[in-house]
């Protein structure tokens, strides 16, 4: 039981609910409204707050950059499914869907500029260094969708790469987030680093623990349908590892299998997928990096100077990102 | 001949030309680099120059902010061209027509972005007012864009709502480039409130003379086809009032041959539609309300406390706008 880490959640779920209240019902604002209503765990906003109560800062005075992170987030949830051709989003319609792929286009526009005006009423002494942080870490976003896109239409992309793109498109957010509760209680240039390095570290290790997942984790605990990525064709760790690793026959079997669907049962192609991926054993070395990244994000954590009610939940934060064994 | 105004432009054009040329060569800033390359007149950012110069600030301090609003400015025109499927863009291919929808929503966003990356670059005491200005602007002009949408669904538009979808989707930023470049020459509220009245109302007042001239305007100096908005079956003032003044008669006709191209050539059915216009005089109100506009923006003008320098190139961009009597 954590009482204060309630408390942070109650907040932010006030102020969110108050946001999204105050939105309008016309055309621009009504899809901003329904993607925000679709909840979602909450995690970026949430992670402002825990930084800002851990540095000793006010809660209160967070809440604004909290929900700038949630919108900004959101955007990109509503952006990245135009292009992935989503349909679905948290077991719901995906604006371009409910809506139209225009009106996709522009309420997410608005919601970059929903997102600064919340970054806008923080404290205007830390204005241009959070604005900076803000610019930094959403261009990154981008890059890394960019990063994304052209991965699904080259040959070989190295682990590396994939490390990076997903560090871009998920991690760097939740670093930033971090460190701008760790800006907004005024925390030293060091422990802004730390843990802006602590969360971007985490974001990996929670990211490649996800790809190993979708292919490996138990269907009645993972929240999305297992073996997704296998078929959707994904270019993830695993099949980037497993083709380096693989010998010449196995290579051919699973690139003919993954890209050009010689098995078209699903069930028969995701377990065939699976067992080629045990063979190779890219499934331990997923886990293990997986662990390596969660290491680096303990050590960061440790070399701050938050206090020990924010470092407990810090290592809380950690363990629900490290604890979905399923 | 006005030196200080063209030195203005060679700084600007410097400016613009270094920025572009850092621009990285790929996705995702390869389609930024091309559409800010394509030119254009650079009314705002120079809008900008020219009210920092007339309020007696330094230019160069002067130069992110007219940066920002030529970015964004081209953000818009990158994503609106998708909305609107425009193949063609100052006669070169449209971004998504060139690459595809996908990079041009991803550059847009990124756009956006470098935008308010150009902005973090004022000087860090006006940044928090000039962070509000931008994004309210910013915002309007997002919503004149979906004004813009709607009405094409909307089957009885009033002139006010079309004036009002105008003002925010062209004059606001016109408004606001203006009012930057006062604000960081340390105008005073009624003059930084003056200037962009003037910038509103002129931009109004220039639209709706370009609504004027896309009917009625000579074929050999409009730089557009003229007739266009009429094949496009676009509801611009003109149609709306025409709509509004017609005998049942009249309305039926012009409603038959605007909104089902009962008339099939495109010579005919323009020629058809301008003498209706001319029949219900609608083609001089349009002219009248301009004027009107133009007029407002020399009575906010004159309420400036701008050096007489400063006036003379103000006036030369009013004439600028206004003289297009082609």
């Amino acid at each position: 039981m954590n009482t204060k880490s309630d408390h942070l959640r109650t907040l932010l779920e006030a102020e969110l609910a108050d946001y999204i209240s105050q939105l309008p019902d016309d055309n621009l604002y009504g899809p901003v409204k329904y993607i925000m209503s679709l909840g979602g765990k909450r995690i970026r906003p949430h992670l402002v707050l825990l930084a800002a109560n851990a540095f000793g800062g006010e809660i209160k005075k967070a809440l604004p950059a909290a929900l700038a992170v949630e919108i900004f987030h959101n955007f990109t949830l509503v952006h990245d499914d135009i292009m992935d051709e989503a349909p679905l989003r948290r077991g719901e319609e995906t604006v371009h869907k409910k809506y139209d792929i225009n009106t996709a286009i522009l309420s997410g526009d608005a919601m970059v500029i929903e997102a600064y005006k919340k970054l806008a009423l923080c404290n205007a002494e830390k204005l241009p260094v959070l604005l900076d942080l803000f610019n930094q870490t959403s261009a990154e976003v981008c890059l890394g969708q960019q990063y994304d896109m052209d991965f699904e239409n080259e040959k070989s992309v190295t682990e590396e790469r994939y490390i990076e793109m997903i560090g871009l498109k998920t991690a760097v957010l939740l670093g930033c987030s971090l460190q701008m509760g760790a800006i907004l209680a005024n925390a030293s240039k060091a422990d802004c680093e730390a843990i802006y390095a602590f969360g971007k570290a985490a974001g990996i290790g929670f990211q490649l623990q996800d790809d190993y997942l979708d292919a490996f984790g138990n269907p009645e605990n993972f929240g999305k349908q297992v073996g997704g990525d296998i078929l959707a064709d994904k270019k993830t760790y695993l099949i980037i590892r497993a083709l380096q690793k693989a010998s010449p026959k196995q290579r051919k079997e699973l690139e003919a299998i993954y890209f050009e669907d010689t098995i078209t049962d699903p069930k028969q192609k995701i377990e065939r997928v699976r067992s080629i991926f045990r063979d190779l054993e890219v499934d331990e070395e997923i886990q293990e990096r997986s662990k390596a990244y969660f290491l680096v994000a303990e050590r960061e954590l440790q070399k701050t100077a938050i206090n020990p009610e924010g470092m407990e939940q810090m290592e809380n934060f950690l363990s629900v990102l490290k604890g979905r064994n399923y």
